[in-house]
């Protein structure tokens, strides 16, 4: 196992680079059953080697044994996923025109696929070890798509990075896939190195507004410019109406305390923001919740850190009240916290929603109180894009909730009504991204089904013989694909391999 | 009818666009019949307006009254198509993943579709004064998402903006639609300040490198930046093998220059590099094509200087020779210009890549002549991405074929065998886009059935109740659109009405 705190140098990265660059056309060309082997391997590989794993990852984030356990059962789960779209066959969306000599002008022979767009390059987040690092979502839908990967590990589990970097080179071996299918470089140079290659054409980023932000300059000031998915931070507003209040106030209090201090608050998820009404009675509540809640650790101690400043500028700041605390006391061991409640007014928010508007990673929240309707729709037109919105609402709501809802879906990728944000669910039906700044682009997702569309792009062969067009395309669809033939879709069936 | 030489003011863009933000949310909620209505009225009154129009249009844009004429159906015919991709339904890409309580952890009701992002600016473009401008692909492709539209005219063709804008605005009043629905700026700082507009949220764009490059700055610099979908300058290449020269050559020659000189070579897909073996020997077909072509004028004065310069400059360079040049003499009337042929070596072309692989506006192409397949394969290498890739095969030919198609594709958006890259269908598998520098973003269209992609984002509701969700997310599906449902695709009925 190596971790070298110097990075990887810049010799190494240009051989994965080659590597990548010559595993790109294998790997395109690749059909859905054998992409869907690797994907399996993979998942099969990690379940295996859980046991080796998790020790190694919690030693480095201090993430519970359960979590990451969990966690790993969540990413074999998504690469099997994975497996599965692939296999189904509607992410490559082929589209075959017949020629049509009757209409003018003619209409020629017209197909059209999904192709990947190459290798990519993916930053690894630091609060997913497993699900968002090197055999996380970016990398099992690129795969998926047909792009070989270079992850740029994470710095907080270095160890953990490059011990599943091992096991996926194992499997990639074993199945007789180029060299170049998957690499790790660790280190900041590193990886501007790897997404200022030309031979790099697309890159996924989750992280900190400051460091997605940079990353992207540096892919769109490349010569040429390349698609940049960034996942930044996001506050995922939950609005509680009074009638919800009233019907169950103590369950949500709950429920919010529960939710905001999952894995200490390090949550891309985690609801930062509740606004209840004036007068709401819950202090009570959250205040009993809060102070039950243990310390805990954060990942790294930068992020302890950076946390303590940013807890300390809404603490401090003049229009924020602590409104609860916890009861445990935070071992001295420059890593661990204990969650925090503050609470201020719709106008305080407005005058400075910038600040206030703004992730803090870690485990605090902020109760936002509305007095009014007006000032609720007022605070919710302030709200900056998130992941993740959320409604409490209750059986028979007031009229003005469908007006609310709408707001808030224009700010969101995600609305969740009675439930809580955090909790991805890995199903065809998700969406992990929304409007700015939370992601770079809005346009797509990166979680569930859809995410391999992210590094694909449309290519359309027009006239070109039968055998020299990708199978997808082929007359004969050895491939099995759905497809859209004349304007009407076709369903295949699943390959039965 | 207005056309002001000032532009439109400030005080007008302004409340342009709080019309076009008061039309946002009624055109996202507007059903695929009532979308279609629209769509097809549009369509109706253009063809209907036909012969008030066609000669404004030829005033303007020199463009030759038949031509015109066929545009127009072009464009007509592009509204209807859009008009049934809205009623098919699998544009809105609606997924339900029913609740499941059996998982670990339990999987939430969870239904995605893809929504409106909001008003978008649609820069229009000069050389098809209907298919690319008030009406064209971007503005119908947007009204089909449910996107309120506001057009930046084109300078070249002013009145046939307005007059196309009150038609199209008749049309939105006898069909009930809000105001804001479509309108028309002029200007460039008109058009500057709805792209810089908060109400704005994409854009649109079809013209030269340097306007392009430099609007996507500002949709980049904006406090919250938005997509920018620019469709810059294509060479768009044709490698014709030593047995198609052998089989056909003749023909190819003939087709090569109507294929550059249509439109006075300003389609954004001219051919504007041919590349043949050395010793090719269709100096003469080619001589004579050209020669027997008629001058034509340019679409506007700019234009014609712009391509007088861009001729000089290539055909000043040390590397290229003339080929082939019209007999006919262009009247000195600031406007008309002849077709003109020169041809350069691999070697000539790899070492000035730059300035001979850029598109110059207008009827001249190169003829790059390549001493063998390692030298093809090389100039193939150094091409830029572009709109379209062509390839001129023999019946039988070369083994090379296969891996030469493939270096093609990888630089291009649409490959075509043995046909010419003028000419774009406008059908469900037509892909108008590529790799950089051609488009800003090589992942969607601007032209064919999943245009409308650009101006729709995901958006997932989880535990939302069903009258709470948008239709074709509610149970009983009353849009009537295809849907995948628990993973499996269920194609739905179009809708009768």
């Amino acid at each position: 196992m190596t971790s070298q705190a110097t990075g990887t140098g810049d010799v190494e990265v240009d051989a994965l680079l080659d590597l990548a660059r010559e595993a790109g056309p294998v790997l395109a060309a690749s059909d859905p059953v054998r992409r869907a082997q690797l994907l399996d391997g993979l998942a099969d590989a990690l379940d295996a080697a859980r046991d080796d794993l998790v020790p190694l990852a919690a030693d480095e984030t201090r993430l519970s044994r359960d979590r990451l356990v969990g966690e790993v059962a969540r990413t074999s789960g998504q690469l099997r996923m994975f497996s599965r779209v692939v296999l189904e066959g509607s992410m490559f969306e082929a589209v075959l025109d017949d020629a049509d000599d009757s209409v003018v002008p003619p209409r020629p022979d017209l197909r059209r696929m999904l192709r990947p767009l190459g290798p990519v390059v993916v930053f690894a987040a630091g609060n997913f070890p497993f699900a968002f690092s090197v055999l996380g979502g970016d990398t099992a839908s690129a795969l998926a798509a047909g792009c070989p990967v270079l992850v740029k590990a994470h710095p907080g589990h270095l160890g953990l990075s490059a011990a599943t970097a091992e096991l996926a080179a194992s499997v990639v071996r074993e199945q007789g896939w180029p060299a170049g299918t998957l690499a790790v470089v660790q280190g900041t140079d590193a990886g501007v190195r790897v997404l200022s290659a030309p031979e790099v054409k697309a890159a996924g980023f989750t992280g900190s507004v400051a460091g997605g932000l940079a990353l992207q300059q540096v892919a769109q000031r490349r010569p040429d410019p390349i698609p940049f998915y960034g996942e930044l931070g996001s506050t995922n507003p939950v609005v509680v109406t009074p009638a919800a209040v009233a019907e169950r106030g103590s369950e949500i209090a709950a429920g919010f305390v529960g939710s905001f201090t999952l894995g200490a608050g390090q949550f891309c998820t985690k609801p930062g923001l509740l606004l209840l009404p004036v007068g709401h009675g819950l202090e009570a509540d959250i205040e009993q919740a809060v102070s039950a809640a243990p310390s805990a650790p954060m990942l790294t101690p930068s992020m302890f850190a950076a946390y303590g400043a940013g807890l300390a500028t809404l603490a401090e700041h003049t229009g924020t009240r602590l409104l609860a605390t916890s009861a445990a006391t935070a071992p001295d061991d420059g890593r661990s916290v204990t969650p925090t409640v503050l609470a201020l007014s719709v106008p305080t928010f407005l005058a400075d929603r910038e600040l206030l508007g703004e992730e803090c990673f870690g485990p605090v929240s902020l109760v936002v109180e509305y007095d009014g309707v007006d000032e609720l729709r007022q605070a919710v037109d302030a709200l900056p894009g998130s992941l993740v919105a959320s409604l409490q609402l209750a059986t028979e709501d007031a009229d003005w909730v469908g007006a609310l809802l709408e707001d808030l879906v224009a700010r969101t990728g995600r609305l969740v009504v009675n439930g809580w944000p955090t909790g991805v669910a890995v199903t065809w039906a998700m969406q992990h991204g929304g409007p700015h700044p939370v992601t770079t682009s809005s346009l797509h997702t990166s979680v569930g089904a859809t995410a391999p569309r992210r590094w694909l792009r449309p290519v359309a062969y027009q006239g070109v013989p039968d055998h020299h067009l990708p199978p997808a395309l082929q007359s004969a669809n050895p491939w099995h694909v759905p497809r859209r033939v004349n304007g009407v879709l076709t369903p295949a069936p699943v390959t039965s391999s």
